[in-house]
């Protein structure tokens, strides 16, 4: 795969190392902003949630961050107090090593859960880290990031507001262990944009509910997941202080890269051969078409048949009828592309070559309307394949 | 396999044929009672439930059948008007061959869903069954109600109550779909016993309650399901009229065959290679139990992980921890077999080799006790192998 251009926003630097928790791939990322910047955070609902997430779910309260070091390889989650301490650890290291306060650093980790972390190969990557980051590896900082994911998914992007050029720089890690209500997998955004914390919050939750919370892999539900955004005003625009033009702008951009990233890691499902996108139109609130979307993009039936490139509508039926909300299905319309598969609740005629030929597509689109209100939903997912039993047996 | 000993309860006779839903193997099934007897049922929950359901639900609220009629390889499921005329029809065959009244007759049907049943087979195979069906033909009825079930399931047992016999025969099938909050399968239970309407109702689903509502395959809700029991008195029994000692007795013996025959359910879950036994102890209501232990059994990753004979408790505790019920993770202790893997929230030391053994046997056994109620609860489930996948791709 060709390197993709990347670049940090002005003022921050990545970066990423092997230090030794992985055998030989890069294991050590490091974000930092040259002055404090604005911060807002998404983090995983799951109660066993990992020590990172409790640290940084807490300095992030300040709505101030200045860096995030992130490990691969080991997600230091179920691991007790003292992995509680490791993670103070990496962040106290990481303030000695760029010379800031240990309340302005993030820490995340991915990886095995249950064992401690070895930091005798954390502390030394982590200053060895500090003097490699720069304006132009972020590159090296998402592959540092990376666990079972196949490619690497990262974003540059630059938007206009009035004379000044905003970029935006994203990373994400992802390919199991994908499920709703959460922030996912980890994500770390970075912007030179200046905006004032709590809108700055507002467009990362608003963002992170259209793109990462309707995604699922296999409906497990990590216990380390975080999206991180960091704003350091070096743009030098006026800074966004209200639900203006500039801050509509802005929320679209970022919704565009929290979108792809998202879509990155479907595609990227571990053992995945199809993408699949669900979109639930016509009931009564956006909870009911989401909660609809999401069974049928977990039932291992359903998931199963895309990968044998063949599709039992009934399954859907079937999926649909399972989830506990108020919905006729006499009135239910079930489109595969462009053919309709049901109609008004009952079994459509339709050409079995057509249908044949869109479930051969590397993309699988269906649609369900139940037209009964006018709330909507969609989501993305994979198909189950083999390959995703052998990746986990491990 | 060796045929099982199974015969009919006093005054029952079963059979089953191959009438040409299926290519070679027997795809229609009758139980029939030659007096009236109680009944009572359990039914899917999901919407978009099949035509046999409507009609079995419907019936079944006189509390009398007199004969059940199975078909298999068609579930007469979303198929509209047209299906409930079929089903309808079905009865009507049915009462029409056995010379008794429409109202008692309960109409079953399992396999594909979304094709419309091929009556013209059906009817004359209805007429031909009607003349076959005896005491002793049990197994044939067991076999022309499996799909993709590689074993039949079916037991016969008898109990005394005062000086007579009581005997209760039962079959079930059911290989994927499985999930909890429903019927679950298709089960039938014959039963000599004389016994009065509402206490047979209240047994029968506190014996589902136990049995095929605690168990799992792959978390995929059935638009077909039921389990019909008919209680027809003819072992001459005083009716068992109260909540006594002879209704005790009745009931162990009915829980005993449902949880034979869900535990087969699951032994024959679709591709599975182990048998997972997931007691949840120590919490403060025994939804919440079950709610955790359905987590756990549904997980795509540990069931991965079953499968390729690993075990990485993590996995478990962020099961767990996705879980949306009051929990204090601090105190939990996670038991595989006798080997602790996790106490009071943190990990344990254990050794990996007592461990992998474990986890080669054919079954397995987990234990999760939170320390914090007195509720419990047990689910059984499977692992998930390529081979799962295989079998629904088409």
């Amino acid at each position: 795969m060709n390197k993709p251009k990347l670049t940090m926003p002005k003022g921050f630097k990545a970066g990423g190392i092997h230090c030794g928790i992985k055998k030989h791939d890069k294991d050590l990322a490091l974000f930092f902003s040259s002055v404090p910047a604005k911060a807002a955070g998404v983090f995983t609902t799951n109660k066993a949630c990992a020590a990172p997430v409790k640290l940084t779910r807490n300095v992030i309260q300040n709505g101030i961050l200045q860096a995030v070091i992130v490990n691969s390889g080991n997600a230091n989650a179920v691991t007790g107090q003292k992995g509680d301490h490791d993670a103070i650890e990496m962040a106290r290291i990481t303030a000695q090593a760029l010379n800031i306060d240990i309340s302005k650093i993030a820490v995340a980790s991915t990886g095995t859960i249950g064992r401690r972390l070895p930091m005798q190969k954390i502390a030394p990557g982590i200053e060895t880290l500090a003097d490699k980051i720069s304006h132009d590896t972020l590159y090296d900082a998402a592959k540092a990031i990376m666990t079972t994911d196949t490619f690497l998914k990262a974003v540059t992007k630059s938007i206009s507001i009035g004379k000044h050029t905003i970029t935006i720089s994203a990373v994400a890690k992802g390919a199991g262990m994908i499920q709703p209500n959460m922030a996912t997998m980890l994500c770390f955004i970075c912007t030179d944009i200046s905006i004032n914390q709590l809108l700055l919050n507002q467009t990362l939750k608003k963002s992170v509910d259209d793109s990462f919370n309707c995604i699922t892999v296999d409906g497990c539900m990590s216990t380390n997941d975080m999206v991180i955004i960091m704003a350091n005003g070096e743009a030098g625009n006026r800074t966004i202080e209200s639900v203006d033009k500039d801050f509509e702008k802005f929320q679209v951009e970022l919704d565009t890269i929290t979108k792809e990233l998202a879509l990155m890691i479907v595609k990227d499902g571990e053992g995945a051969t199809k993408f699949v996108q669900i979109d639930v139109s016509g009931t009564h609130s956006r909870e009911d078409a989401k909660a609809i979307a999401y069974n049928i993009a977990n039932s291992n039936l359903l998931k199963s048949s895309f990968y044998g490139e063949t599709l039992n509508w009934g399954r859907i039926m079937s999926a649909i009828g399972a989830v506990d909300v108020k919905t006729d299905l006499d009135y239910v319309n079930i489109h595969l592309g462009n053919i309709i598969l049901v109609s008004n609740g009952e079994p459509a005629q339709y050409s079995a070559e057509d249908a044949e030929s869109l479930l051969k597509q590397k993309e699988i689109h269906l649609k369900i309307n139940f037209n009964q209100g006018r709330e909507k939903a969609t989501v993305w997912t994979c198909d189950l394949s083999p390959r995703y039993v052998k990746i986990n047996m491990e």
